[in-house]
């Protein structure tokens, strides 16, 4: 007989049931891609909102309180549950709303853990295309149960950038930081949400720099990448947790990390981690 | 027996010719997406291109002489053939090299004709997700084999805009007609190339707005656009053909259309159509 704190719940049934919410959500998003009862409303900050945004975080919701009662649950669409337990599921039914409401396959539902403020587990689904990628701290992130992997390092004047859009910025200071660094690469790519980070899990682009995220928009993403063999911090080089500020830079490794974070942050030598 | 002149083809042969040359062109490309063989390059103005567009170029180009020889072709990678030929096909094999190239299924084929400078087919084919349009004059659109339409006209407020980068933009003076035009939208989408023409003959989206296209890259959408029954221009307000500048607005129509031209030229007036 295994001996295992009570408190400490085996991860592969975290795992499981990362998998089972990606199903969940999946059923009800995929009959509404480019369907008229997609229902598009807006939200108070005039973004857009969707009947699938909403009733796929409501099931994932449900199903989450009847596996694991004591764990807390951060979403996009509704208050947070029991947000200081050890373990909270942070969830993103549809990142990428605005690709959704324009029948646009790249968004993705990105299902993340944290344990005591970490990422530990993070899940990205593209229900339309049928791609997902899975990351667990300490090991190889998959896709589609293939092992992913960035590619090797490349210098900055060859280096592939994504964010999702110059207007995303969260301050002028922040574009222009980031016209800084994209004025160095290779290829600049605009438009993909969550998918971007995937591209660069598989080993498709080199650098995906954002700032504004929220919780529910980056906490999935950070096992994805670093199981695959990526980087992915603060712009003050920190890793990323519950208490991060949304300014996000994923990478392939070191050296290119380091030198983006000292050209955004307009120093030459940024935080160590 | 129906007299026809000899000099003029019937398009049903051009459609099925089309239809051919996007299989052929996907069966070169599929192969190659998210793969090491795709061998990207430079061209001289430091563009990417690879083998999926070089390879599926010259082979349509090779179909369309044996089926008809007397017809021109124009194309992204090799020399024109022809030019002046009463029909001139207009191919342009991956549109959004820089998508495939980042592993993202958002680029598409795009297969033209024009007769005596006007384009009268076009096809946009999406060799990954399986996505074909086809566009002819006088006809409905089809999306694999289903018919296309363009949504409602929206007040420019409630529209959703697309293009394909800020940095896209021919001029400072280009860029900045953007930016007031999307301003004034509900909604920005970057980073699709053809595929948000395709968003918007399927009624998901209201307005494309772009400059510095090439003939390859527009010609093929201006029937896809209108057999959905949306508008396609310059942003002059004329019909594009081979001479037109590359400054191109799609729309799903009036008074939509003339208001955004309005917008971008800085004129309450826009040249009559």
């Amino acid at each position: 007989m295994i001996l295992r704190s009570t408190a400490f719940p085996d991860l592969s049934m975290c795992v499981a049931l990362a998998h089972e919410l990606a199903e969940i959500s999946a059923g009800i998003i995929r009959p509404l891609f480019r369907s008229p009862a997609l229902n598009v409303d807006d939200k108070a900050d005039l973004t857009p909102v969707t009947a699938a945004d909403r009733d796929s975080e409501a099931a994932m919701r449900e199903r989450i309180r009847e596996v694991f009662p004591d764990h807390g649950v951060i979403g996009e669409e509704f208050p947070a549950e029991n947000p200081d337990a050890e373990f909270v599921w942070v969830l993103d039914p549809v990142d990428g709303t605005g690709a959704l409401v324009s029948g646009l396959p790249t968004f993705g539902t990105l299902i993340g853990l944290c344990h005591r403020g970490t990422p530990v587990l993070g899940l990205i689904n593209q229900p339309i295309s049928d791609e997902r990628w899975i990351g667990l701290t300490g090991e190889q992130t998959l896709f589609n149960g293939e092992r992913a992997k960035v590619r090797a390092v490349r210098s900055l004047d060859q280096a592939t950038i994504f964010t999702t859009a110059l207007d995303c910025f969260a301050s002028d200071s922040d574009r222009s930081a980031f016209e800084r660094l994209a004025g160095k690469t290779r290829l600049r790519r605009f438009g993909c949400d969550c998918y971007a980070y995937g591209l660069l899990a598989l080993g498709w682009c080199d650098l995906v720099c954002e700032t504004g995220l929220k919780v529910h928009d980056f906490t999935a993403l950070v096992p994805v990448i670093t199981g695959a063999g990526g980087r992915m911090t603060g712009w003050d080089n920190r890793p990323l947790d519950l208490s991060s500020d949304g300014r996000v830079l994923a990478s392939t490794g070191e050296p290119l990390h380091r030198e983006a974070l000292e050209i955004l942050t307009g120093t030459k030598g940024a935080t160590p981690s």
